[in-house]
């Protein structure tokens, strides 16, 4: 094992993987199995102390996570790979630390969080899917109207995916995104900027998954889910490109643009930390 | 709805799809929960009346599919997509209708199953990852043993994929497949054809994931997950080449090929059938 640099109290770094459908959302709650409280559980576990389990972003019930950051102090000393290790052996099975870094500590992931990435996977197929449910949006209901031929069985849901694709470069960039945020969200500044957003198609190989990607700096309460809605209003036909465009503005109401897609179907696929503080045991 | 050709007495063709975590495999057994019960439970409730569900193929306990091909007799007439709504909605969530077709009375996919697809998916990943358990084999502990430096964590494991492919190449086209089927398989003609036996990097986008499809006329029992932990086997160097072409002949031996991969990594993509009997209603 290699020597440890830091002395005493020191931050620990993770990159942690979930399943969100049996979670009720990252942030720790009274009597709900959360994804904080199942770390914090495991980290107690091996440290032997209570520790609070800090996340670069809170993600709600149903949201899944390929790369969510999350850091805790500890007095501990282990090489990295043993405390992904640990930890794993003491976490339940929709949940697991893929990478762990020594950090400073006190180090919170929140603040060093330069953007994220999520993605957002719709079902276009006319039937639901067994492999595909808990982790897509399946848009059955929507898709039966589409079809206009009740023998016609083995199909998908034909989106406009053209005007989905200009819709997502009108929401690229710095808008003032009020229409794209829960209604409970009071929060005065409602200035975003969106670094990338991609509509794609056949996502993983499926022909009928539709997925959209988003990267940007920071986002409100929902505001992925509702434009992964307001892009498949787009796609059906419900919302021009100029309504879009009306969308992005001051004056611009949260009942114009499109509903808040489920949750199941989000994944906070990695969170870019601009100015690692975290340093490597060796 | 349209007017529908057969009188009486026909049969119905489904495609179907489920997750085979919580099955105990396609074929009904007592007092344990199958792919087949479920399915004669969904007819019954849509017809009133008890009927078979004849697939063109048994899979085992956690074996997935996307394209299961069954057939049933009924005299109740609806439109193919009226009986994928129907069964659908009397299935649990593991299980779905993806397609139906209208066909003869008897008619057994079995007969018809001129070639099957099967993947089989590896997670090379170090830790365990929530949103691939079940779908795929973990390789976590064989992994660990190939990293020499604890402290490297994010690493998957690197199998020699160049070796993989060339012993995919030798077990295409027709061989003795004796030494790949479970050992109480005693059956005596063990000659089989392998039509297309590709190894995928990345699969569906994932650097952790590795796929293996075959595409053939039969198999034998577990021969497709013998295939699979005979090649990962030689992509970690424990069997040549040569050990390879040795097992393709009528001295080989089970003992020599590599491990049963688990059931859980593999799904039935799809079944080819060749003449197709099925009638369409219009």
């Amino acid at each position: 094992m290699s020597a440890p640099t830091p002395e005493g109290e020191h931050g620990v770094r993770l990159t942690v993987a979930y399943d969100g459908t049996r979670f009720h959302g990252y942030q720790q709650q009274d009597g709900q199995r959360t994804v904080q409280g199942a770390l914090e559980g495991a980290i107690a576990a091996v440290t032997g102390r209570a520790s609070r389990a800090r996340a670069a972003g809170r993600t709600d019930a149903g949201v899944h996570a390929y790369g969510q950051i999350v850091a805790f102090d500890t007095d501990k000393l282990l090489p990295p790979r043993a405390w992904m290790m640990a930890l794993n052996a003491h976490l339940p099975d929709d949940v697991s630390v893929q990478d762990a870094h020594v950090a400073e500590p006190g180090y919170n992931p929140r603040f060093d969080a330069t953007e994220k990435t999520y993605r957002y996977v719709m079902d276009l197929g006319l039937a639901r899917h067994p492999l595909f449910r808990d982790r897509t949006w399946h848009l059955g209901p929507q898709v039966a109207r589409q079809f206009e031929d009740p023998d016609q069985v083995n199909h998908h849901l034909a989106l406009d995916v053209r005007a989905m694709r200009s819709a997502a470069e009108h929401l690229a960039g710095t808008h003032d995104f009020r229409a794209f945020r829960a209604a409970d969200d009071e929060r005065e500044n409602t200035v975003r900027t969106l670094k990338r957003i991609d509509v794609i198609e056949r996502y993983a190989n499926h022909d009928r998954l539709l997925a959209i990607e988003v990267t940007g700096e920071a986002f409100m309460k929902n505001m992925v889910r509702i434009i992964a809605g307001t892009l498949l209003d787009v796609g059906r036909g419900r919302i021009t490109l100029a309504q879009l465009s009306a969308l992005l503005g001051a004056d611009a109401d949260r009942r114009s643009a499109g509903p808040t897609a489920p949750a199941c179907g989000l994944v906070l696929v990695s969170v870019n930390l601009g100015r690692i503080r975290a340093q490597a045991l060796r």
